[in-house]
């Protein structure tokens, strides 16, 4: 018991890493409750999706971030639900008292109404997810090694990646250099560089949020790699190896054993526990909508922040789901929060655009920093640059650009793993005939 | 269809992979069977459950081993059974003829008839449940630091190695170096300092194949580490949150919520599917007797070599399950092989032993060299130097270098993470009654 002020921060993503680095000072004592042991950099989950990278670069335990700091506790927990009137976030085992809460519970993936197309197109948000889907990558390629049928090889070496935005393009590119360059030697009856790697767009154009000229920029990047740009196509459904496509009033069969989802964000959950207790409203993505401090309308203890907060801003848009914004808020609130206690007032929170970046394939990026915008290999240096510098923040800093440069000069992907949960190991996806005769060496 | 002689290989551990780097010529061929798309650096494998290495670091794609060698393909399967009339290895999906048959298919966890004991007290044998183990290494910390009762936490803080062999004592080692140095400002409410980590074996000395002096040195570090060794001692039952340890007329019952098994190894199922179809006999150890030449009796064209191999060394002794072993026999018998293509005779395998090893914890080793036996911190170098020569020939060697050199100055391990099946997250281990209140910072 003391008479420190308690800020409990649900959720060791961007937002709520950012606002616990802020809280020092000797009358605070801030609580971390997270579901996960560590903070997840995730803008290069889709590096260990394909390979490039182990879980443990870009994954760093939230106890040894807030190790010398005596003030933070961190918890591994699940949150139930709030109660705003005791001031106490209840977790799935135990509760918490809290003087200031801070939600940033970030946001899952959206299928759209077809929940059933999880299994069968999983999307790239957790370290698990990014594993399995290395695995059914990896998987693929062996299937159609071991495949004598001409159609069902073509299958197997068929990947339909859904969702034209940063991530899609990101793994869209990788994947087309991982069937054209990795992986060339490695197969005896397969050439894997006549892999089809198919990028789903339903608007007009892939990078929505870039510039025109940008997402012009980047599909000739991706074609230039083999990646086929569809945009304005929508996917109406997800069977086993098959993608049904509708573009206009064309409906396609694609015959594909590999799906991965990278369309569509909601919200956490949490988000509407914390609605149900405030009557706070929510947006379309089912995020927050909250008070220009972050704060919830009739509640100036609890913000919300990050991918959970519906923010409106000054030219009318709401806030983009990156961590850029995460950042931001989370280091607003915490200084919010200290200006407070020391009775004094604070402006609104300002968004500061430092502009967007998404990389094609090993050197090749767009770039767009506002009162810049700019292509190709000078954008790929300042990605890897940008994200270094962040990395940087981790001890994995200097294993990370080493990796990196061993990637990058032997094109190789050291991660290959096909990994598996032993109760359930998903052989390679046969029954096949027999082993095909291997060509002559 | 061509006139080269077909060499099979099934296993891609260090006796597989050996035998596969040696069979190059013009004259052979070869396919290389795994149930695993990647070779496996089995020693280093207790630094990967205790997060000290990522999988990657010590897990090779087989295919990317052999991507030079056009004459060596690489199948992703699991072999069911062996015709040796037709001269057929029986896939569970397919089968592939040979003309020369290396049987190298390792060994499993014997839990001495209590196999359900396995989920219990799992096992450290592939990539799996290391991370495994990993997991719940971290979450009884965690667990700890949740609970409010004292001899739960004592139990959360209790860890019980079974076996008392390389494994279990550098498992130990390193698990007492975690506990007291690595997670030594990572919590709030427990003093991770304060954890049991208590070896346990059956024999009355832990390293059995060691000179008994080296034994007494071991047992001296890991006391040293903190370490309880307890020989003579025999588990007689496992259940959640206690194992029955018997020493002598002694029943005990210890409190403890990980318990890891470290104690029985026995051959792969396949050699019994071998013996019964070329009625080879096997060892109590289920390992299949060979020839001189490690054929099997009566069947000059089928190879057993590595830890299925069931060989006498010339001292009498059967040879112990090791990687030298089991890469001197792959060695062997592929140049045994090319001999007899050039209808040349061969000598019988004689084992070379280069002398074993074991660490205990950041800077402390045993070394038996036959010639010369040490201990303390030049055994540890020497085991460095040597594991770091046979990672060597993987590309991740620098990396692992730095990865080495980066724990042992700081004393972190990076790849602390709790991961887990998407479908089955198992939670810390609660409930528990409330969050315990933060000690003051």
């Amino acid at each position: 018991m003391d008479n420190k002020h308690h800020v409990v921060i649900v959720g060791g993503g961007f937002g709520g890493l950012y606002a616990a680095r802020k809280l020092k000072g000797e009358k605070i004592k801030v609580t971390l409750i997270d579901r996960r042991n560590f903070h997840l950099f995730q803008p290069l989950l889709y590096q260990v999706a394909t390979g490039g990278l182990s879980p443990a670069d870009i994954a760093t335990p939230l106890r040894f971030i807030f190790r010398h700091r005596k003030n933070v506790r961190v918890i591994m927990g699940e949150v139930k639900c709030f109660n705003p009137r005791s001031k106490k976030v209840v977790l799935l085992d135990g509760e918490v008292k809290y003087d200031s809460l801070i939600v940033a519970a970030g946001s899952g993936t959206h299928y759209f109404g077809n929940d059933h197309w999880q299994s069968l197109a999983p999307s790239l948000k957790g370290l698990e997810d990014a594993t399995d889907i290395r695995s059914r990558i990896l998987r693929a390629f062996e299937a159609a090694e071991r495949e004598t049928d001409p159609a069902r090889i073509q299958s197997h070496l068929a990947f339909v990646i859904v969702g034209g935005g940063p991530t899609g393009v990101e793994l869209a590119g990788t994947l087309a250099e991982i069937a054209r360059d990795t992986l060339k030697n490695d197969f005896r009856s397969i050439n894997t560089a006549a892999a089809r790697i198919i990028l789903l767009e339903g608007m007009d154009r892939i990078l929505q949020t870039y510039p025109v000229k940008l997402s012009e920029k980047a599909v000739k990047s991706l074609e230039r790699l083999g990646v086929e740009v569809r945009t304005g196509s929508f996917v109406t459904d997800i069977s086993k190896n098959t993608v049904t496509v509708k573009r206009g009033e064309n409906q396609q069969k694609i015959s594909v054993s590999t799906v991965i989802w990278a369309a569509g964000v909601k919200a956490s959950p949490l988000g509407q526990a914390l609605a149900e207790v405030t009557e706070a409203k929510m947006d379309k993505a089912g995020r927050v909508i909250v008070n220009p401090d972050l704060s919830v309308p009739g509640y100036p203890d609890i913000y919300v922040i990050g991918d959970l907060a519906g923010f409106t801003h000054q030219n009318g848009k709401p806030l983009p789901g990156v961590a850029q914004v995460a950042m931001q808020q989370g280091r607003y609130v915490a200084r919010l929060i200290k200006s407070k206690l020391h009775g004094k007032a604070s402006k609104p929170f300002r968004y500061k655009d430092r502009g967007s970046m998404a990389t094609i394939g090993r050197s090749a990026a767009v770039a767009d920093l506002g009162w810049l915008k700019f292509s190709g290999f000078p954008a790929w240096l300042l990605w890897l640059f940008v994200h270094l510098m962040y990395v940087v923040e981790f001890q994995n800093r200097l294993l990370v650009l080493m990796q990196w440069a061993n990637n990058y000069f032997t094109r190789n992907r050291s991660a290959r793993l096909i990994t598996f949960d032993q109760a359930n190991p998903q052989m390679v996806s046969g029954p096949f005939e027999n082993v095909p005769e291997q060509k002559d060496g």
